[in-house]
């Protein structure tokens, strides 16, 4: 039996962590820390049974060596100070926050508008989106889990980028459910304010997720060097996202070699669903669950072979977002059965 | 052409207000208040388009003279001075907060918790309950709006007290749009913790509101000294109230007679829709309206003559529950057709 | 005082129009007409007030004498006969379907699969989009009032396409609340099915409103023969409509000459709200009222002379997307206050 | 491990019951049946990747060898021939209808207004209410499971019920989300009718349930003999229900024994959730969980001693009031870990 720690408890992604540590079978909580809510317990603060005490993080140092892996779901920005010292431990550090979701100081400070604190940690830290960069996660120490729109535009896309049949200007018309701000008081995030309404906000380029789609994007694909615009909205749900993405294929290549292409790059996977033709991916299809549905249709029915597609990815945004492919990304870097407590 | 004046005009009551003047046909916007907000539009704060200027409180008070009624939307406590500086200049004041709904310092002392600070102009204040004070309304200057809760308890209950058929024990289990909570920035009003939920909070003899249920049930019935338990639950929808409330009735009294007294009571009232026999008032009878709806059901189908009766009323918390209630105050205190602007 | 017939009146469209006719000062309801619910009354069908008597459409036709204007909101393809035999009276058709909306049989033939059966009709309709058409409209007997997609769109870049400055191919994704579908019973809009849930259906070039798209735009520009991808998506509120659209404009065209444009363009129009710079429309700017709200935000903020845009329009779809427009035709044709009823 | 077959499986239950089964580590799907779907799969009419066959009832009875358990979630009235015919092959059957909740014939006749059709059947059914007839359960071949309401009723109160102290007058005003009703397609639960709504109905002493709450508390009370009213109210969530209790107690019996009462009769019991006193229990605390949570509140605070309790309890319909507690019975027949799967 493996423990967990997890850092910052008491957000939507700490406690989701702790829903799905509860049917690990291989997993448990060793100890949970909150700076806001020290001193009480975690039933407190959430509407769950679990009593586990909320201890503030500087104690959480002292008792790294009590666990096996720590989870970091601190605000952004503050991970970088608790990764270098929990790392210094030598414990297994998954950070939930964006601060090493990037690959170098360039990019961090395009995308964030500030000099990282210690670049030189960007190369240790492994881009945790598993059915990409698996191999890599493979006993890593260092995880970055991926942010949550970025999930479903990479695995929506990495196909047609890897090979080279995507084309090079990319629009993501994305939504996400309220959750996916986190647990903050913020007047847009009000009940009032956000039911009955749909609010697109940063569209165009100016996301700071845009630099995750880009890493990978661009990463994997040989003719690279996409141009990306984004455009998310805030949706009236709890959870999940949903993207709609509108890209152009090569002359000559055909929807049934673009099927053949998804169906042979996730084979096997266990949290990729794709749907068949004639059906679009919905938030239905993956919230509460770990998986990415991924829906594919030809824009114009009358033009068999034309070169503009509807590519629809659809995920929970706290779980294959957030909290499920963090505990996936244990599974792998630890060797256990990547759906261990994900089902 | 009459003007209002409307002091803190940024909260969901304030633009309520602001709506229902802009579709009245002999009022209009004279200023308007925010200290938030003071030196922005109220457009920068609300999604509606009119660019009126927020000024501060204290500027209002030299521009009494510009207005022909002053609505107080301002947190509850805050409307005490505001409203004895505003009567002072002769200004006709309507007040939407709990300042001055109760009859005399004890009250206050008993559900605020706190001594009133100008318990003296307590009996100078009207309470604005449209169809059972009306005549105290015509022509008063200084009216307390009624709260969103009692307003359903009062007006659903209030043909049984007058006639003294109400029996001592009432049971009423309420519920309440988050909208009833204000524009407040507080965890338990955030989207991802209201939606999908139902949360009862202050069950039984403890909601501030029970005060004015006392006041007039008490007030206008024979016997009087009602016994209430309360409960409201915090409802996943922006707008309305729905209050089921269990009470019994004289043996002897059958339906019928029960079914004629509320609708000679209520005869002719324009905002009060019963239902007949065989249907229940719901929240979509009066959202966007500001009509209470009421509904008899006897409790047990197969004793024709029992004692046991559910009364159901409904409105819309922000309309007949706070701004739109208030107009109709101001139409009736100023002598014009109690309904305009409200349809 | 003018009287109106509504034939259908029972979906929510219908509903929506008898309840604008009653905050109307100079229209009254005539006639309802009901087929599945012929005997009863409104209130029994819907919770409102309103007791009108719903009789069968066979019985309105001996009666359209009595009214002013005729209201058709019955299901597609089945006002076609409703059309002829109401205008054959000379009185006023205003028809809230589909059938009369297209200019000639081959579009209708594309986008609706069947032949039209009245098609030498289809020239007499005017299209009713009040704010394009308003001189064709004065006077008209006969209008087509504009669908609830087409209305966003069209309205949200009819500027441009006038200017010459909307670049061949249109991207938009739209999203829409679940009245937009009527009140029939279907899986799919049951609560369960449609809550916590998004869902885009049609996507590509499959929707019929694409015809009306085609219609105005290649109509009004000098360029023309736009190419759409419109995908729409089933949002999870109840009303509203908002179009995220993705537009190219030429070179040496800046953001500030198309502010211009759109301002000179919607000057003094009622119910435009174009939002200033930095704001993006949401469903709220619009919801319960009569207006399209249009935001204009450049795709990329560090290249301020960029050719790529994202243009987003919001509607309430029963208001400006079908009654509300309905009721602004009938002023315009009658030669009313063009706002009188609407706010 | 154990095979279970599922006679209608495209329900909400049903699909429910599937996805618990997916967790569930000695227990996996054997057969599907639906009869309006037969020939497609599940994956054809809801959005879960399992591409299991539908067959139609008629051959799953030839199939009942190839299971240890058949769960029916068939129509209420379908499962009384079902529930013969399978029984007969010697399969264990958990029922999931109201066919065979009620203990006798005549209980049947006064809340279902037919004769049951085999009355001989209904003693040989144990009420699966795995709480309070655990021991009974143990074992068994034929399992009533219950109705969702009266779970949290008769959780909620029957430790009051059992130790003598539940006042004779219980007033249940109970809250439901929309699966509650199943996915028929009616108008009530259309999006648009349900959404920012609130509907109570069959309030008073009406609803078939009673039955079930007459049977428990009356069996397991030494005084007996209760009288309900109970007011069932459609809320606009997907899933939960909330049950507010108003009940007396008799003079001399505290809150503190109360509590004591509840925590002794609940000790060890994985699915109870009793709340500290202060805390109320919302659907929050239970949504996609087995747990019942359950929070005791004295009426009026200023009279410690008084009789007056508001007891509140909720659940998950469809899991701890429906499917959940289906697995929970097959758990505790087959003699598996009762938690098995549902964590």
């Amino acid at each position: 039996m493996y423990k967990a720690g997890i850092a910052g408890a008491t957000g939507y992604t700490g406690v989701e962590l702790v829903q799905l540590i509860h049917r690990h079978p291989q997993l448990e909580v060793g100890w949970i820390t909150s700076e806001s809510s020290a001193g009480k317990c975690l039933s407190d603060v959430h509407a769950v049974p679990w009593a586990y005490p909320l201890i503030p993080l500087h104690e959480a140092y002292d008792r790294a060596s009590e666990v096996d892996v720590v989870f970091l779901c601190l605000p952004h920005g503050h991970s970088i100070m608790a990764a270098l010292r929990f790392s210094a431990t030598g414990v297994r550090v998954i950070d939930l926050s964006a601060d090493f979701r990037l690959a170098d100081a360039d990019s961090y400070r395009r995308w964030y508008g500030a000099e990282h604190s210690a670049p030189e940690m960007l190369p240790h830290f492994v881009y945790g989106l598993c059915e990409i960069y698996r191999e890599q996660i493979r006993g890593a120490q260092l995880i970055a889990n991926p942010g949550c729109y970025p999930t479903t535009v990479n695995l929506g896309l990495y196909p047609l980028a890897k090979a080279g049949w995507l084309g090079h200007h990319i629009i993501v018309d994305s939504k996400s459910g309220v959750s996916g701000a986190g647990r903050s008081t913020k007047l847009a995030y009000q009940f009032v304010e956000a039911n009955e309404n749909l609010t697109p906000y940063n569209v165009g380029y100016r996301h700071r997720h845009i630099g995750e789609m880009e890493r990978v994007l661009n990463g994997v694909s040989r003719n690279g060097g996409f141009r990306f615009t984004f455009s998310p909205h805030l949706l009236p749900v709890s959870r999940g996202i949903l993207s709609t993405m509108y890209v152009t294929v090569p002359a000559g290549v055909t929807e049934s070699q673009i099927r053949d292409l998804y169906a042979e790059t996730y084979a096997g996977e266990p949290f990729i669903h794709l749907l068949p033709a004639g059906q679009i991916a919905t938030l239905r299809h993956t919230t509460y669950t770990n998986r990415c549905a991924i829906s594919i249709t030809p824009a114009n029915p009358d033009q068999p072979e034309g070169q503009e597609y509807i590519i629809v990815a659809t995920e929970d945004n706290l779980i294959k977002g957030a909290s499920g492919q963090a505990i996936q990304n244990f599974n792998i870097a630890a060797g256990l059965d990547e759906t261990a407590g994900l089902w």
